[in-house]
């Protein structure tokens, strides 16, 4: 991967979990200037995430940065997330089936927010962590939808530059994920996956079997300390 | 056009202004069961939007409603109605020229979060006021766009049901939808357009001289009482 003039400015989706913080190592390593925006939507994990969207952004120097309150998403509800009313699963759900975990529409919303911040600050990238197989199973990680925002984003958007949707894991498999991330540096000590808000993650959740998952087929020492 | 059974939910995006108030005004004729969505930015006139947002869902018998906080724009900046170091123009733009009061990609984020909306109460219409020609020059108005964010929606969301977005006004021209809307009874007395947020319509703005223009050339008596 051929580095970049420290010039050129790209936004990146901080999340604050493993496949984000990959994203920010890869966009780091590139050379890029980097803006990261994270999302809060009153997920019970919130506080955690957020505590490891600014432990990552110190990591790697990142001094442009907001976190955008989407307190809507818990308001109209739908989301074992953000429901109280809905419990998180302790188990993987099956293949080809919609997660409880899934809140709608989400990476549309947070890219929408990303292009319009990229407008602004003059970025002509955004970086985004979703991962297609493997993790998900959430309609909106698919390539098929990325390709369909990077295309509304543009048409809907001033028409003098060009805006990419970079989604470097997309094809990954969490195992390769982790794999690139540890070559990079990615310090995935600071990063937080599970859907609880705990002082440790829970190590049940679905979050934190893929991200136990992650390691152990990666051949790769886990750092993360779980309840159990 | 057909009635249709009460039963059919639909969202409607309601700013508060004379397009989105026909277009609320289409759907309640059509017989729909709607669901109304408000955007806040921080923008100047938030406060007199909101209000003419309430009092056309209590004309129209909207139970089902939610206000937005996207305060998020007016953080990031970068247009007229939200930055306060940015004038407010008092002339129109230019036709091709995109206009000061521009906000980056508003309608984008506010159609993936009725979007997301719609999925979570099983709205299967998005109904929108954006009109593409005479009141814009807004890249996010074009019906190329529209379509696309159709479809991104559609790839993003969960498989079941197809969402459409409505866009009945597009095509027409503001004095056409002035001449509809008072066909249909729409209570324009009730609208805000006004980008100050003053007592009273300034007049001058942009979005008062397109307000005055319609009833002008519709050839129908404007209700609005304006500063001057």
């Amino acid at each position: 991967m051929a580095r970049l003039p420290k010039s050129e400015l790209c936004v990146v989706l901080v999340s604050g979990g493993m496949d984000s913080a990959t994203v920010l190592g890869i966009a780091a390593f590139l050379g890029y200037s980097i803006a990261a925006i994270h999302f809060n939507y009153n997920q019970r994990s919130k506080d955690k995430e957020l505590q490891a969207f600014d432990a990552l952004c110190d990591f790697y120097g990142v001094k442009r940065k907001i976190a955008v309150d989407m307190n809507f998403l818990s308001v109209i509800g739908g989301s074992a997330l953000t429901d109280d009313s809905i419990a998180v699963p302790d188990s993987l759900p099956e293949t080809s089936e919609i997660p409880l975990t899934y809140v709608p529409f989400r990476n549309g919303i947070m890219i929408s927010m990303a292009a319009a911040w990229a407008e602004v600050i003059g970025a002509k990238k955004i970086f985004v962590g979703v991962v297609e197989e493997d993790s998900s199973g959430y309609p909106d990680c698919r390539e098929s939808f990325i390709k369909a925002m990077e295309e509304a984003v543009n048409l809907g958007r001033k028409p003098e530059s060009e805006l990419r949707i970079v989604a470097p894991l997309i094809h990954l498999r969490k195992a390769q994920i982790v794999k690139i991330g540890v070559t990079l540096g990615v310090p995935y000590e600071l990063t937080w996956s599970c859907y609880h808000g705990r002082e440790r993650h829970c190590g049940k959740c679905p979050a934190c079997r893929l991200r136990r998952k992650a390691f152990s087929e990666a051949g790769i020492p886990d750092p993360t300390v779980y309840e159990q």
